[in-house]
């Protein structure tokens, strides 16, 4: 294997320099106090990126996924009523997962490439007035379609409706990426992971629960063990999990948190919007569409980016590895085949970001694809050169 | 942090120079064919050292404590009866579980210190003649206290009982480290983890499932989506995983296995239990005893010595790490305090273990234990000289 | 610091992980046969990358720079006369190197951008009818210049001459790189390092010498004991040096040697051959001239590119280092202020390339060059396109 | 190859897990102020450690004996008068380099096992009423014997005579480790390398020059380039080396600096200090003298150990690395085969000292001596826990 050419998919992202030497640990006892000096600051990097105040932060060995079935099962019991909209893969996976743990879930279709629809929420749960509905689900950014939806517009849906359903988010391709605010929006569950926005490896679920989240585990009653909170709470008073931790990598997520945090959370997220918008330039300048219906849900992590009808967009995927050894996103579900994704979140620099067009342009000429050379670069380079990061050498 | 000295826990172990750099591992497609050339020869590796022909390998982004969930999760439905024996803390543990997914488990309560009673076990198959029990767990060695169990025996158990329950083994601190033997004793599922043998990090659930546990999963009705193995299945067809895989963590494995497997697994086995019996010798030494009650259950992985009455044994771990930075383990449960734990499984060498004799000794003297200095020490080196490796240089 | 972009200076290049890997090596004993098993091979595979059968490698803890002057002082006496042209600064160097240890140089003054003039040695040589010149100086590749040299032209010139002088021959910027030919050239002493073609970090010396070269060593009296290459054969034929060697970097050396050769040394020359087509397409379609007089001596590990009269080149090494966070190399003495580098040796691909050209455009632009965004990125990479790599993936 | 165990060679040591990992960094411009930011902080963290205020430090990519050569051709002139004491193999090499590079040598020939004889330089100084001699050179730890001579005494001797001879200085194996004050001792020229008392990879000579010794530059006519303080001094000062620097070992004594001095120099010693003693104390026990004639020449870094008439030392060494995995030293010069050598600098702590005085026992037991187990053992373990550090967990 080579690993000379950076990663374009849309997470795990390329690994900073000094967060592959922090996870790079050697054994310590995971039962000591050595220990609660990696967790507790890790915990602590977490709830401040959400920014959150009340939150508490549980860690586990596990992925977005297990951080999902730590909100379903910590808060909820078998047949709870669940609200949910569905426009992407991703909110789609939640939706199945809550089916199989025997939720109802309420589903709002929505078209793949639209933002959640918090009118539709608020209607149904204005209309919900003996409050069956115990969770509304909410994903931040549909990885699969490169759609931000405003997390914002789902409290106040909830608030207008009076109505007091908690509110799960999963934010596994937006925190520590795009801006987030546990406290501000009343999110009572968020759902993240190592290899986004904290720049690692896949290999932790990183959920922030608020206080009436954790007083809901009172009463829920879907069996859980490996992810129940409560046992995690006890654990991090000694210093320690219930099993054995994943030493190395919590010693990484603290790295990534103090990075993050010097560099400043308003700084990461202009960062990203920049090399984001550069990427939506070139896309311009190909003359082709973004998935994501409108300027507003435009994410500032992925760009899934339509080709042609009659075009398999898999193949540039296909391609671009095979060619050039370069790893771009296919597309997933709804729009498989319809869409390709350049992911553009974590460590990334202006200078990478133009390679992956450079690469997206050779790879859709050679295919056939009616693109200039040059043309996604050189509308890149302008944006580039006009809003350079204050320092790009203490970026990530 | 120094990392200077080397870790005497029964797990993680001491991480072997070359595993270190398989994990270190810059991104990678994780959905690429490249990712099927690191997770195929894992599966396999795994399954050889399982010592299966016909077991179906799944590698969840875990625990051994997930491993015990998908188990229970896949195979089971809620109300079912299960049969096991606590012994000490992990099988307790893993009773609790069965307890929290609402299992209805016949506890044959068993002294701290013996392995399972697999007479005890068949009396109560044969008396279940409505074959009602549908699990029997059984915990190959018992990391709290030191003492490995007959599954050979328990096999017999169930065969002489012409019983049809599903045998789940605990293998988490012996398989690649202790004889283990899938096809052979009829088991059902295995469970493990990839910091105790596999000389990793933790951060991986290791599982086998014979083709009769995998046909189990058709009826079985625990809510799973995490841990489901059908989704794992789906998902290796094409060299994917139902979410992001631990890239770096399953690199390490397929190394792990790799050296594992050309050393050979005998020679791995001698090799661990050469180490363990000049540990053995140093307690002898001592004067003290093994929690362990007797040698035909003595762990080859991990050595539980008691100590005085009157004495806390904890003092030792604690004085050790503070004073000497040494890591050895506490004792659990209901051997709190009574026990500290030498682990012995993993990277080691006969030179690293006579360090972690020595350092024991020191510290019992320290704290007025009459212990006679180098007295364990010696009685170790007697054995290794006499008991070498072939060649160290050749071992992990 | 941060380690994102790739370099493009013409030495040390990118390292590849698996170099990186092999030269982070825990301490080993370097007088015991494990240190031979590193040594041999390495000097070995040097030997096979110097297409010689005859030659000694010594490999001394330096540089490129300690290389010459083990050349100088193990082969000549103070006062010996030496033929040398100077067409750049390594040239001058060497040259300075030479007086300085009180040798006799007839220095051929050559335009910095052309070639060593052949036709002039042969003039030189012929007149020499004494024999009074005891060696011959070849740099291979300035790489100041981004010029290569024929140095089949130079032993021709020998030969026409009959001249019985040594021939050593700096390849430092192109062994390993670019095709050398040490016994069909009839090279006595090849002189490299390790952060070129080798692609490691620099603190290696590596060296050939023909039977010839080692023969002078026993009358040669120029002073040496830390560059003497017979305390170092002695040293050798006991796994050891005449004091501490390198180890990881010899390890480096070691699986650099495999790596190249793996590849095959003709593929290795092609591929750094396509990358700096591309680079050249570049430039040519900025309207701009090589410092390379003439595509015969077009070097394809570096271009030195001119920029118009009255800018400051060096502007643009030390713009993009602070904007956009990339190194390029900045014009060294005649042509200080008068060219920028661009390094495109060692482990580099297509898409690396690109990212360089796309920086290098936007960095001209900003300091107002009149330079069209995305042209040299277009015209490189229909190079690129049209001339792919076989299999990138298995490049180093 | 296996790394498990710790190397007990007096050299290179074993090395710090964070300097490994400041060792082992991407490719930076090394023209550029980012390598100043390593560069200057490096030499100025040396000279904290040599004592000095007054001295310049320079850094070669080479070794200790390239810093030999660095102090003689820079201050030195062919044919100038030195003396020297011969007591060990390395004081007889840096000799055998004067004579090699045309200088003088003074020979006092001193019993191996003795430390350098003041005395002697006084009476031969005061002797050499013309002051001929230009330079003294004094090994202030033979590694060879593990004897430690006293620099103070010398430089007293200077004085006493009135003496305008300059001072070198071997503190290969003591400085970092060994107290060492360059100004108070007035030392003209201190030289070390990285890999002994800076527990890194070999590859550095680090040499101090007095103000006095840069003068000396000015007349001395030794040829020189590769070792010129001169280039160095004027690349220094352009954030560049003459030649391309060895970054990554650079950035690795620069954080071997911080970390020498944030445990604190004196604390640094004590530490060798108490290590050692431990290792004298099994000695003792075993009933076997040290090569050091007495306890006021005893080495804090090295203990060279006699064995009995008839005995073939190096059999222990042979034995150790074959059948045990572990390096210790073998006997150099007129004590090969009679003594073997335990390396105990650098990164160390007493757990590890056992480990090595264990396996000593054993290879001195499976060899035939005299040699009770676990009785150097006991005594080491007496010692050592009496006289444990404030915090081992702070040391490196």
């Amino acid at each position: 294997m080579s690993f000379q050419n950076p990663v374009f998919i849309p997470g795990p992202t390329n690994i900073p320099e000094s967060l592959r030497k922090a996870c790079d640990m050697p054994t310590i006892d995971h039962r000591s106090p050595l220990f609660g000096q990696i967790l507790h600051p890790a915990r602590k990097g977490v709830r401040e990126i959400l920014k959150s105040v009340d939150a508490e932060v549980f860690i586990f060995p596990s992925t977005g996924t297990g951080g999902w079935e730590t909100a379903l099962t910590n808060c909820l019991s078998a047949g709870d009523k669940i609200l949910a909209a569905r426009n992407g893969m991703f909110s789609h996976r939640w939706i199945d997962m809550c089916e199989r743990h025997g939720l109802d879930v309420q589903i709002v279709e929505t078209p793949w490439g639209e933002g959640l629809p918090a009118d539709r929420y608020e209607e149904i749960l204005t209309a919900d007035t003996q409050h069956q509905i115990k969770a509304v689900l909410a994903t931040h950014n549909e990885t699969a379609t490169g759609v931000k939806s405003d997390i914002a517009a789902v409290r106040r849906a909830l608030d207008a409706a009076g109505h007091p359903a908690m509110l799960f988010v999963d934010g596994v391709s937006s925190i520590a990426s795009m801006d987030f605010r546990m406290d501000e929006w009343g999110v009572d569950v968020a759902v993240t992971g190592s290899q986004k926005g904290f720049m690692l490896t896949a290999g932790l679920a990183i959920v922030g629960f608020s206080p009436k989240a954790i007083a809901a585990t009172k009463s829920a009653t879907l069996p859980r063990t490996f992810f129940d909170i409560n046992d995690m709470t006890a654990g991090y008073a000694n210093n320690a999990y219930p099993y054995t931790p994943a030493v190395g990598l919590l010693n990484g997520l603290n790295e990534a948190c103090t990075m993050l945090l010097n560099e400043g959370l308003e700084n990461v997220f202009a960062r990203h919007h920049r090399i984001a918008e550069g990427v939506r330039a070139a896309v311009g300048a190909w003359g082709l569409d973004l998935c994501a219906a409108d300027p507003s849900v435009y994410s500032d992590t992925v760009s899934a980016i339509r080709t042609p009808d009659g075009f398999n967009a898999t193949d540039i995927v296909t391609h671009a590895a095979s060619k050039y050894g370069v790893a771009f996103g296919v597309g997933l579900g709804e729009v498989a085949g319809k869409v390709f994704r350049i992911g553009h979140l974590g460590s990334l620099t202006d200078v990478m970001a133009l390679a992956g067009i450079a690469t997206a342009e050779m790879c859709m000429a050679d295919l056939g694809l009616d693109i200039k050379l040059g043309s996604g670069v050189a509308a890149a380079q302008d944006y580039y050169r006009g809003h350079s990061a204050v320092s790009q050498k203490d970026a990530a």
